[in-house]
């Protein structure tokens, strides 16, 4: 079958929409109409060149909803018409790290989805005969694409899908890093640095589970009004303060925060945030992702004196389960996403997302098929 | 009244056994008659000059048991004849950190204890007239020493001076971690980085709860045997493999470790430790104390992907409460101490026993008073 897409062809150069030709599913593999998809950084970190696995050309997207159109061999989980968001992050339910209860970091097709492909080595996409690869696992940035089963969450027919694709990627990160990986407590100090999108989910995750303090810290002043939409109690501009932004947070909360965020994706302020924490119990948490070959650093004192230092990847979530449990939260009021919704475009105007979300104009830019 | 100590009159100089003055117990102090000291390294770290904060003179020594011989005023929960082990991490069940539930560092004393002196602001040591300070609020190096009620765990009074002495630091500080601080589950695989006095407490820690794989490293082959005696079921000597010590630790452990610990101190290893834990779950615990300045790093990578960094100070022990159930372990046999005690010294000898350590011929030397 024919499928639009925006395609790129290149690193640095704007996206392309063409009509490609797309396989339909094989075995285990369901095809997708996506309705929606959000544009986020990761795609912007993949088209910009910072990723040296980045693979050329491919159909970027990770961040979508849509409706089951055709289910291959075997599929016995969903069914054409059913609503999913699609996963970057699979949930087998067999291999080792799902059965492990542990981890949502399932790793069932980690080997092909690195490379661009579907779980039996090859692409479902071509243009003019020559293959266009998969990335993430998702490619939502085509009308139509083809997953793997175990990498779609079926979720309730009701949410829109211009607000719940953007589940599948910003939503989950923010608020499933509060509730699964660092499980913040009600009563918590809170302190999230960066205020995008993912910072945002962060603050609303913190509001959900009941932090007092929800403290906010970005450069730019302009984030603090957003931050108090979703929750946040304090904000803090660490270049406009005469001491340095880690003193400023200890004292704020009487001697360093219960729980920290990374979500700017810079190793200097993952410093920072570990060393915010309080002495004998604070867990600092990285979400964002850091250039290639930066390292974080910090004195093991930091850690001999009971602070800790982890991570989250799709906010610790383990998709099919916990995904429809969050477009319930949605849908009851729980959580908001529908002022983060900033811009809503169409497909021929996504490279305007990019845009957007360089200039810092943009919380999320949603593409409408 | 007049004692005999070992006294560090000034870094990098022999201790020196001369007799003192000890003043008695102020209100809420209890003087002890020290029966048994451990040396640990902790005490060379700061005999050496490498403690950025060390003060002389001093009394070194943290690791005693002993005798209560006077109470001061408005002391409850101790009376002459008890035994005790001092506590160079109290616990005074009253201040934020107690509290909180979620560390032992207490912080009541922190303070002065860092000073060198009693909560009062004063020192109850003096040698012609001049003051000689306290060492980790302990002071263990003196047959008699003053500390305050809070910073003594009252003992069962079966429980040999000679060997209970070593659960005041390195005992509690390895079985503590892999318990408290790490929480080690049955069937793990654990990964223990230097098997020393630490290191082979953590061993019997693991063992303790049950652990499957109880992986020791070290560069000196002969620790292969003494961790075969608490419980290591593999030994590897990183300078003797023809891949790096993280690959074959992964290999070994069909993925990675569960669990790993650094007991040496060494920045490189804490990093080592980390990475050879397993993606998704793995939690390093870094026991070590690294020498002033110096700093971990890794690439945050290793945290998004699920790796948890943290540290652990007296195995996260509460004094009072837990040091008494880690005796009780001794005396039932679950866990050993006698064959780590290497070498027994009159305080005479006391530094023979830096040397033994430093030429790594003793597990624990212990002096008898």
């Amino acid at each position: 079958m024919k499928t639009r897409a925006a395609v790129a062809f290149e690193a640095k150069k704007p996206l392309e929409i063409v009509e490609l030709d797309l396989e339909g599913p094989k075995a285990g593999e369901v095809l997708v109409e996506i309705m929606a998809t959000g544009i986020c950084h990761t795609d912007a970190y993949t088209l910009d060149g910072f990723d040296s696995e980045g693979i050329f050309p491919s159909i970027l997207g990770h961040e979508g909803a849509g409706i089951v159109r055709e289910v291959g061999a075997g599929v016995t989980s969903l069914k054409p018409g059913d609503h999913v968001i699609p996963l970057y992050t699979p949930e087998c339910r067999q291999c080792k790290s799902c059965l492990s209860g542990k981890t949502n970091l399932c790793t069932a097709i980690r080997a092909t989805q690195g490379k661009g492909l579907m779980p039996d080595g090859t692409t479902r996409f071509s243009y003019k005969g020559a293959p266009v690869y998969h990335y993430m696992g998702c490619s939502t940035f085509s009308n139509f694409t083809v997953l793997p089963e175990i990498a779609l969450a079926k979720i309730r027919e009701d949410a829109p899908f211009d607000k719940a694709c953007y589940i599948g990627c910003g939503v989950t990160t923010g608020v499933g890093a509060v509730i699964n990986s660092a499980k913040v407590t009600p009563g918590s100090n809170v302190v999230i640095f960066g205020l995008g999108g993912i910072g945002l989910n962060v603050i609303q995750g913190a509001r959900m589970v009941g932090a007092d303090k929800i403290i906010g810290v970005d450069i730019n002043d302009d984030k603090a009004q957003w931050g108090k939409m979703f929750g946040m109690t304090d904000f803090v501009n660490p270049t406009k303060i005469d001491t340095d932004i880690v003193s400023k947070l200890v004292e704020m909360t009487d001697g360093g925060a219960d729980y920290t965020f990374d979500c700017t994706g810079n190793t200097t302020v993952m410093r920072q945030a570990l060393e915010a924490c309080h002495r004998g119990w604070g867990v600092s948490t990285v979400i964002g992702v850091a250039e290639a070959g930066k390292e974080i650093s910090t004195r093991p004192f930091q850690l001999v004196t009971g602070r800790v230092w982890k991570g989250s990847a799709f906010g610790g979530a383990r998709g099919r389960t916990d995904v429809p449990k969050i477009v319930d939260w949605y849908m009851n009021g729980k959580i908001e996403i529908d002022p983060m919704i900033t811009h809503v475009l169409t497909l021929d105007e996504i490279n305007k997302g990019f845009e957007l979300m360089h200039e810092g104009k943009s919380i999320r830019s949603v593409v409408v098929f």
